[in-house]
């Protein structure tokens, strides 16, 4: 038996999200026609919207559905920090740690010279203009070999301003166990020690 | 920071998937809105259609486009067999498997007093209508309390008939090995052996 076309075609779309092999898109699909059809109207009718009406933050290229993000228009916000990530979903993260109160740079990508992208493909060439009035750069990408190398060339950038620049702290997270760390991670945490008395200074 | 409402309309939409919480939603979202806004537009467009105009097949209650599924209208099938099902997902599944051609009637759920689903829910009183010219009923709802009990119940009604009523075998499953399978299943297979020679036969 051929599936009726329009199920098996559900399905293949489906098959487009991130951790949906065949199997699970049946079920989503099988879900949604048998017991929920509002819900699939409804995801329907939001997914249309979002892929149309979203666009990127004129100037900090998050997501966002006006000229400018939520961000960078709440006047509330220390606009003296910047932080740069690598994609929107970073900057969700943060927003949702309840830790940060600035301003972000979306990079939307990581400097990867194979796949064509550089300086300008992640807006480094307009990022000076970002910089009036911001006393410090925080550097949020990845750990990845691409992610050192753009935070390498936003300090490289930045040398020459009197912008401080840091790169966010590596180490064990919180409620890890020592013993359960990988080697890299635990190399970073103790490379990357804070004091916690003042014994030994002169 | 609020989240743009359009992305977390969308994130909540996705959220009615059955093995999707908000934080596997948002993945989703972030990838469609970051990298294939095409495949989200698309899959918008297939769950619209589908929704629409998937219906239930008039004789046998699968999912189908027209007024009769695939399978009821293919003139080839042995439609002298008859194999009662809970769910389009079930009929999905055998039909993979290759090992049936016969005819089906899908329940669209199991006898549930509790939650008012009777026979009458379950098509059971146009089921009648279903058997001329029917040989055999391979009933194979789930070997859940409820899918027992209408499996029960389907046998009790054909009683009086002379048709034949199987039920789908239980046991290990194929591959399988015994010391990993749990002792209703084993129960079941010892209970339902099958003879493999003739001896002690008189």
């Amino acid at each position: 038996m051929k599936q009726p076309s329009k199920i098996a075609d559900l399905i293949e779309a489906f098959c487009c999200l991130p951790g949906v092999g065949p199997r699970t898109a049946q079920r989503m699909v099988m879900h949604l026609l048998e017991r929920d059809r509002d819900a699939g109207l409804n995801l329907s009718e939001r997914l249309q919207e979002a892929m149309v009406s979203v666009v990127n933050c004129e100037r900090c290229r998050n997501l966002c559905e006006d000229r400018l993000c939520d961000i960078c228009a709440d006047d509330r916000r220390q606009m003296d920090m910047l932080c740069v990530v690598e994609t929107p979903a970073d900057v969700m993260a943060i927003e949702q740690s309840g830790s940060y109160n600035g301003g972000y740079f979306v990079l939307l990508g990581h400097l990867s010279p194979i796949d064509g992208i550089g300086p300008e493909e992640l807006g480094l060439d307009k990022f000076g203009d970002r910089l009036q009035g911001v006393r410090e750069v925080i550097v949020a990408t990845n750990s990845t070999v691409e992610g050192e190398a753009t935070a390498h060339y936003i300090s490289e950038m930045l040398a020459q301003t009197d912008i401080a620049v840091s790169r966010i702290a590596h180490g064990i997270p919180i409620g890890g166990e020592l013993e359960f760390v990988d080697g890299g991670t635990l190399g970073h945490a103790l490379s990357g020690r804070i004091r916690m008395n003042s014994g030994g200074e002169r």
